[in-house]
Parts: C-alpha cells; structure tokens; sequence
C-alpha cells in the first residue's frame, strides 16, 4: 500500500493547523487594546460554522467560484455586524480576515511532515486559497512541494473535482495519492474517488467539547495521532 | 521600487535550469549504452525549437489548453522519428520526455533563491506544468513557495492570463510582482502590464554560440548576472 504511495494530500484547517487557537487569539490580542470584550473562542467558532454554508453556495451552482478570502470576509462582516462591533476600517478587517494566513500548526506537523516530505510530495488539498496556503506555509515554516485544491480547480471539497483534479496536477492517479486529513468526511470523499487515506486525529480542533471526528470511523489505511506518528508508520525505520 | 515588491515570478526554464545541459545529458547517458549515436546537443536545440510552435497552437486557439509535459511528448516523437530512432516503449519516451521534470539549476540558483526568500515570495511564472516544476523543485532543491503560471491559468506566456492569473492568485497587484527572466521578450510582456523586472543574463542557455539576450535590452529594473547579483542589489546589507 505505502509502496504504491507518490504524494500526500493534506487538509490543513484542522489537520495541519489550528485555526481555532490561533483566530481566536487575533481577534482578543486586536480588539482587547480597543476596549472590546467578547467570547473570542466562540466568535472564531461562529465564523467557522459560516464556512460550509458560504461553499455551499458555490458547490450548488448558486453563486460562480470566488476564493476562500472573500467567503471569510463575507462571514466577518456578518459576524461584527451581529455582535454590534462597528468603526473597523477596510484594512482592519483585512487584517483580522488575513489570521486565517496565520495560523499555527499543531506541534506535530512541522517535524512530521519534514520527515515525510524526504520519500512523498507534499500537496495541499485544501479549500482555502492559494494566497492564504501560500502566507500560512511561509508564516508557520510549514513544507509543501505544491499548493493545489480549491483554487487550482475552483471548485470546493467534497466535490469530487477538487481532488481529482489536484490529483492530476500531479501527473497521478488517485491511487498514488493519499489523502491526509482530520475529517472522516474529507476520507469518505477522497476514498470514493480512489485515494488511499489517512485518519489523523485532532481532538481539539473545536476545542474541550468536541463531539466529531474523535476517532475513525472507517477502516482508513492509517490511522495516527499526528504527524509525527504518520511518519513513523510510512517511513522505514531508520 | 523594491520597498514594494512582494513577490519574485521566476522563468524557470534557461532563467533557474540549465534545459540544455541537462537534457542532452540525459540523452546521452540514455542512448550511449544502448549503441545509439547522435549529436545530443543539436537533438536537444531541436526539441526546444519545437516548443514555441506547439504552445503557440493553444495560444492562437487552434487547440485547447494541454500541459507541457504533452507538447514535449508529442515533439520528442517528432524528432526520434526525424532523427531515425525506433524501438523505444511507452516507459523508455515517458522517462526520456521527464528529463524535463530533472532540470540543474545554474550553481547561483540555490543560495540566492535561499536568501532572496527570506523576504519575498518566491513564485514559478513558467510555461512548465505544475507536476514538472514540482519534480524538478524536489529534484534540484530549488525552494518555491508556490507553482503558478501555464497550467494553473491555461495559458502560456507571453498571452497576458498567465502573468495577471498568477498575480491575482497571490492575492497581489502587478505592482507589487516582480518577473525575473533571463529573457527580455518575457520582461517586455510582463512590464507591459505592470510588473517590475529583473533581467538575470544567461549567456550560456543555447550554448557557446548564443546569439540572443546576451543583454538587458531595455531599462529593467534590476539587471544582474545571477540570483546571488540578484539578492546583493535586492537585500539590505547585512
């Protein structure tokens, strides 16, 4: 199985980075100086759960493909107009809206996937844009070989032409592609397509109350609990 | 000028790689032992001059957009046959074809490129599809932050799509993109829509009898003799 493996293909908000920690810790180190007081934690949770709904539009045919930048910042100035925050200027919302460029990585990934990246491409095969993968991979030091996913084919996940068509631009076929993700969903979809998989948990992606995606929920060809742990499991002992 | 730059657009192909001398060797390791003797130097002059021909099929519109990798199959078919050589399988002419994805960098690239982004964004703007630029990215530790141009936009330079797509993808205006080229027709193109320039001489891409773009033909912005000139006139002194 590993044997026939050529690159992996990372989700990143969740499996790579943790976008939770690291918007909610913008918004309070911004609007605490400002004298504004509010639950972050819930606020950056609001702003993810506008996420599906914003893609939906697009995966629908409703609205023609835009990049995840501007779906994020449509769902900002929704969410400050709702929690009754007004005054921000255009480059203050397009600094808050750019801390999903700067999210952190779980503390596994950067030494986990600079072993892997010695024997596999590492892909992004994420909806986020490819500006946004771009900054985060500089901001975080984090190792891919190529950016693809929603941008490249503009289309978003779990439509099937974002990972076939990432998959391509490999020169690949889905069955030497892996993808790599926290999600059982993204797996579902990806392995429907051909892709071998790889669960690797996150527990804390939405915090201390987390309910989904604590464990995998099918027989995915690897299940790890980062990184690190993948590697181990798809590199020859040294 | 530099103080706005954020991004560094690379030609790759004669700018970052030496094609010639890579190909040509990989020609000659190939055939030698098989008893097969040509001037590889010339067959390789050759399969490059089939290259403007063939993209400028997709970019008059006489063809939909296909990546490289197949124009340089369907031209090295070409002049195997031309140069009366037969025999080869479908594994032997894809392996031949992907001397393109194992392209050298000339000696500068890496420690320049290296230190040049530190602070800038350093991007493919090339006619290479992603799946090459990758290859030869992890072949020749040449340290992209991302793979744009041809196949990300479907078009190939000089058609305008490929510089503005590639510009957009970054989230940046033209402005604050810089095109480095070894190739002033590359540089005209991408100033007449905005770009900043840089002209990096490569007197030894075609060879000891090179005849064109010995030289800055116009006011670039910057013009060095090498990536390493490149970050001296673009980084502050340490």
């Amino acid at each position: 199985m590993a044997s026939d493996i050529k690159a992996l293909l990372f989700d990143v908000f969740g499996t790579v980075v943790d976008w939770r920690g690291s918007v909610s810790r913008e918004l309070r180190d911004f609007f605490t100086p400002r004298g504004v007081e509010r639950d972050w934690d819930e606020f950056t949770q609001d702003w993810r759960a506008l996420y599906q709904p914003a893609m939906e539009a697009v995966r629908s045919g409703a609205r023609d493909f835009v990049v995840l930048d501007v779906l994020h910042r449509e769902n900002l100035l929704k969410l400050l107009s709702k929690s009754d925050i007004s005054g921000l200027n255009d480059g203050e919302i397009d600094h808050l809206n750019r801390a999903w460029h700067r999210l952190a990585p779980w503390p596994d990934c950067i030494p986990g996937l600079t072993r892997l990246r010695r024997r596999f491409i590492l892909a992004t095969l994420s909806n986020g844009n490819i500006a946004l993968m771009a900054n985060m991979a500089r901001f975080s030091g984090l190792p891919w070989d190529v950016i693809l996913g929603a941008e490249f084919t503009r289309s978003y996940k779990p439509d099937p032409k974002t990972y076939l068509g990432s998959a391509a631009a490999l020169g690949l076929t889905p069955a030497e592609c892996m993808m790599v993700a926290a999600h059982n969903d993204d797996l579902r979809a990806a392995r429907a397509l051909g892709f071998a998989t790889a669960f690797v948990a996150r527990p804390a992606e939405h915090g201390p109350g987390q309910t989904v995606d604590l464990n995998a929920e099918e027989d995915w060809d690897f299940v790890a609990d980062g990184m690190d742990g993948l590697a181990d499991q798809l590199l020859p002992t040294p």
